[in-house]
């Protein structure tokens, strides 16, 4: 009987954001894994066995995952947001290439997910309407000096910018450091979006400008989006600005 | 009485990716506007208006829905994938902040979906697993020189980049360009991905390499994603490979 491994993206923190893909994934899976605070987001199921890891270990967490799976079981692997986007489905791909042999034959599907990115792009209008990037702030798995080389080249390439990762207590300096990095590419009332929580009871969208961007309070749930020179914000008398960037390109300056 | 316009992405094209949100909002709407082939995807419910519009006409769209919600009413704009992600969040955005002041005024909501370089990179494993980018191809709405300077900054930054909109028959060169623009910065045996209908019944997903990306067949309905230095191919037996960017960073080289 040959197992099968779904990774399964629940998007951002409230359950109208789960497609019915996942959902049906989720209920139909005999064992689910994952980090613990993703876990307590699947109902309860009778004979389905949880298994709740930490934050830090995800090798150790697809390793067991494929290891259930090889024995014939349904497993799922539980991922906040979209699991290809900074999560879970990479690491389980790692452990698959640096695996055993019967790990290559799994049935593996990886089911898509609304990452936050879009999530807090869609609370503030459409920061996201024209080319845009997304980079990982966090330095535990890649030098700095790439996170700038990269913070680099997609403000001088004009691209909108999302930060994943933004700030942890063991990372307390990066965030500032980025945004003192683009500061040197992009003006200082350029557009930047916090947001935290969406879909959650403690949502909190706040819309800044990049010089002001450095003291505006952000933490490890916080997904921050930078604009490009031609992102714009519409104000609006007793509701919170639109921002958007229109996809027809204003300039071409180089 | 206040009008509102809610902007919703149905996801690539299955009912198993429409988030519940967006269908509550789709159900409770009293008009629906939209390119015609996304509206076809929304049941049919009784009361509710239907209007169609073409491919190219986004602004007289977007126009025509905000008027109709200025009456009061609830009027939804149906989007493909994510409406942020070039689709119509940004054409709404733009008509409101160029429109009559009674539009600033409507409750707006734009509800987020999975967007079609989610939906492919799951179905080839975890391309997009460290930094990326989106980027269109389309060079009606923005010069060619601006696309090339962000294809060079794209790949000498080391992202992995996602192509919407790369081929049509109005635009049938952009694409081999942009692998040819690629090519000088990137091997020739990087992976590249092309998907296709994800969710549909003639879903299509080639994995290829950047050097014979150029012979793969694409059209307007085409996600594809071009690897980075970093991207991995994992060969298994009887069943595609998997494709997949380790969120470890390998190497620093510029």
């Amino acid at each position: 009987m040959s197992g099968r491994l779904t990774v399964v993206g629940l998007g951002p923190g409230d359950d109208r954001f789960v497609t019915p893909e996942a959902r049906e994934a989720l209920a139909s899976a005999e064992a689910l894994y994952g980090y613990g605070p993703y876990l307590d987001r699947v109902p309860m199921r009778e004979g389905q066995a949880r298994n709740p890891s930490g934050n830090r270990v995800e090798g150790n967490r697809a390793q067991a995952a494929l290891a259930h799976a090889t024995e014939g079981a349904h497993v799922a692997m539980v991922s906040g947001g979209d699991p290809g986007v900074f999560a879970m489905a990479a690491a389980v791909c790692g452990e698959i290439e640096d695996g055993p042999e019967a790990w290559r034959a799994l049935d593996v599907r990886i089911l898509p997910g609304v990452t936050a990115m879009l999530a807090v792009a869609a609370r503030a209008g459409a920061p996201l309407g024209h080319d845009f990037c997304a980079i990982s702030l966090s330095d535990n798995l890649k030098p700095w000096e790439l996170i700038e080389r990269r913070l680099d080249a997609a403000a001088t390439g004009g691209f909108v910018i999302a930060f994943y990762n933004p700030i942890s207590t063991a990372r307390p300096w990066q965030l500032g450091q980025a945004f003192e990095r683009l500061g040197r590419h992009l003006a200082a009332d350029t557009p930047v979006i916090f947001g935290r929580a969406v879909g959650r009871a403690d949502e909190a969208v706040t819309v800044t400008t990049l010089n002001k961007a450095a003291e505006t309070p952000a933490d490890m749930a916080t997904l921050i989006i930078v604009g490009s020179p031609e992102t714009r914000v519409i104000a609006r008398d007793g509701q919170p600005p639109l921002v958007y960037t229109p996809r027809m390109a204003a300039t071409v300056s180089a």
